[in-house]
């Protein structure tokens, strides 16, 4: 297991620069096609379009599967059709070959498929392409070993054989009817271990209720069930039953952490998915729209002020804690926005009613406001004269605790009931509507308390 | 696939209640152990209690592990030392085991031990025992398949045989010699297609090189690795290369989720790992240290504030526009923490010298603070009167943006060669520090500006 370093990089970068093919060759000898792939992102493109090229057709195919989107995607683009329909697609599995395809334009596309050799391989991926990118059949491949639950065991082992030569890893055996419909599996330790040769597939395999998927249900929804089960493979089915496909394990990892990344980003106010070797365009794009719109409520919040220009003239010290209102407002509508998320992502969160979860999350914001509004308190009995300012924060301070909490709680709850990503409320959004609604309780307050 | 809904957790109550064990059983008896852990996540403890009784043993082992770790500990400690052998320890696979022995007493842990009826199972346990929970020898199991190479076929398929009554799924075959040190692996699928019955293992084994990983590397990197191999299961080995247990995917894909949650968490300002059905005790404390933060923070803003009390006074609309300062300072602040955070986390960071990070982050920067200072002047040209202030806001916020970008990119850098979470950058911290520096520049340019 050897881990790609800087140097490796510039060892390649070298070679390529002096045409040293069978050194670059040699170097890649050992690696792994997710290595290989991580070296060709991190060089220039015209250096991983020299290695790509020396590649042999089979090892490129599987390093192209590895890497990055963006490079993949100019990669392909750089090719003809007919390269990539023999140095890529013929290579590589249905489901990431489907995924090749998608980005191509129509005409490419077709042109591709076209070209194709193998007929079935062909129409598995003109089906494949039917199905949206984050659904079930967006991340199924087609590559499966099923056996008829009326073939005897012989013929069964000679079909195995056969379909084994396309599949990688053999995870499990699908026992299936004329109509191509699930009827269990077969465990191929029973057949390597328990097994009569004179048996039917009928005799010998399990017809335990699979756990199967619709073949349009979300991915999100895929990625819940094989976690929960601890699966390694899901078989794809469609409403009467029939097989089309199997997920496996590490497609599903990439759900996983794609939606961790999105959720993450989202909360830290990123509204695309970036990464940090991404171009300054990319990155300026994802982050200006949170930047703008917390600009505007900047700009509301100004307007809020403005109101009371009087009071801050007569008393400027009540403008010293509002910054401290609305961070601690905005602080709390994350923390509770984010408790909510993540409930909702778990799915456990259907289980109390509205009524429960207000009521807690009411008793846990009661504690904080009562802890934070008596610390500042004090502080401003012993550091500060103004014996009103410290009780206008303090009160100020539990109002807006309390205010942000049942906001943070409910907004996200909203969103998820008008399908909307419940994840748009932990970031920016909710801080700045915090800071706006502190920034008026506090003045109300003030305005009260020194009954201007 | 039967999700649990609210309805069948009220009919379990209330069957409970009525000591309808037959209904109990019979309303179980289609459910996934993973299933019926939800319900008795959900259920209260005393009710949990008397289905986990009525359960057969083996059962209750697998739903055991399921649970919740809160319910599960609560369970666990409500059961003797004899009942945690008979009915946990001995019926399930060792990772799992040592996880529930983990968490008992000392006294009581070696009862249980002393209590296992079968001697390997215990002296696996003791030795798993001995590992740290987040290094791959936390999370490996024991139970594999393992041939020596020496061995004929023959001999090889009968140990196989009587190993794999041990393991629930079979992935891989390792060979190992005579001192248990791994040499490669066997293919089940070639074994069972291709071998032949003279041969011994050493004639068909597939002696490439393994990916294997060290007994104490740290559980985020073998995720790391799983997934970017797409690994469905990775064997452990000492220095030596001694064989030791392998992890599978599914304890892996644990690990993913809850390091996305912790950062999530991080990122709202959440200290501990808490679900939203946790206690309002555990909720509190998870969140109240952050809020305590945030509010030294509001009180250091109060001061600096306060060093500028005689400019508010003069002009009171300066105050206006403190709240967009210090947002826009938080927003930029915590966009450039997570892009780093991100990027340490994938490990593609290394690669690019500070330097450039520095220069690409302060391009991103300069057009974000360029378009939002532009916006801000248009707006403060249009809506307001005082064209000073306008050029105050907008110069401050072009500068607050450029320095809270620079800052948090450092900051997690930092924290990253100091050996700290970087993820620890991108909460209420970065927020509060950008908001403070963001005070101070505006007010320095405010006083310039109105040569007070």
């Amino acid at each position: 297991m050897s881990e790609i370093t800087k140097q490796h990089i510039k060892d390649f970068s070298k070679a390529i620069e002096d045409g040293q093919d069978a050194v670059i060759t040699e170097k890649l000898h050992d690696l792994h096609p997710a290595d290989i792939a991580e070296v060709l992102d991190f060089l220039d493109f015209e250096e991983a379009r020299y290695i790509v090229k020396i590649l042999d057709i089979e090892l490129a195919a599987k390093v192209m599967v590895e890497l990055e989107d963006d490079v993949r995607d100019r990669l392909i683009a750089s090719l003809t059709s007919r390269e990539i329909a023999e140095l890529v697609i013929e290579n590589i599995d249905t489901d990431d070959a489907a995924d090749v395809l998608a980005e191509l334009p129509q005409g490419k596309k077709e042109e591709v498929i076209g070209l194709l050799e193998d007929i079935d391989h062909a129409s598995d991926l003109v089906d494949l392409l039917t199905y949206e990118e984050d659904t079930a059949g967006g991340l199924m491949a087609k590559e499966l070993i099923k056996v008829n639950i009326n073939w005897p065991v012989p013929k069964a082992i000679r079909e195995m054989r056969r379909q084994a030569e396309e599949v990688e890893e053999v995870y499990t055996i699908y026992v299936v009817d004329d109509k191509n419909q699930l009827c269990g599996k077969l465990s191929l330790k029973k057949l390597l271990f328990n097994s009569s040769l004179r048996a039917t597939i009928q005799d010998i395999y399990n017809p335990g209720k699979l756990q199967t998927v619709l073949v349009d249900e979300e991915a999100e929804e895929v990625a819940r069930l094989m976690s929960k089960y601890d699966l390694v493979v899901l078989p794809v089915v469609d409403e009467t039953g029939t097989l089309l496909g199997r997920i496996t394990i590490d497609d599903v990892v990439d759900v996983i952490q794609e939606e961790a990344e999105r959720d993450y980003q989202m909360a830290s106010g990123i509204s695309e998915n970036v990464e940090s070797d991404d171009n300054v365009f990319l990155l300026t794009r994802a982050r200006l729209p949170w930047l703008v719109i917390g600009l505007v409520g900047g700009i509301f919040s100004s307007r809020v002020i403005a109101l009371y220009e009087t009071e801050l003239q007569i008393n400027p010290s009540l403008a010293f804690f509002m910054p401290l209102i609305a961070a601690t407002g905005g602080n709390v509508g994350v923390q509770s926005s984010a408790i909510v998320v993540q409930g909702l992502a778990s799915n456990t969160f259907e289980f109390t009613n509205l009524f429960t979860k207000l009521k807690k999350e009411l008793a846990v914001a009661s504690i904080n406001a009562i802890i934070c509004s008596l610390l500042v308190l004090a502080y401003d009995m012993l550091f500060m004269n103004d014996i009103s300012l410290g009780y206008t924060v303090a009160l100020a301070l539990f109002s807006v605790i309390i205010c942000a909490s049942l906001f943070g709680t409910l907004v996200p709850i909203a969103l998820n009931r008008l399908d909307i990503d419940p994840a748009l409320a932990t970031g920016p959004f909710i801080t700045t509507a915090n800071d706006i609604i502190g920034l008026i309780i506090y003045f109300s307050i003030g305005r009260l308390m020194y009954g201007i």
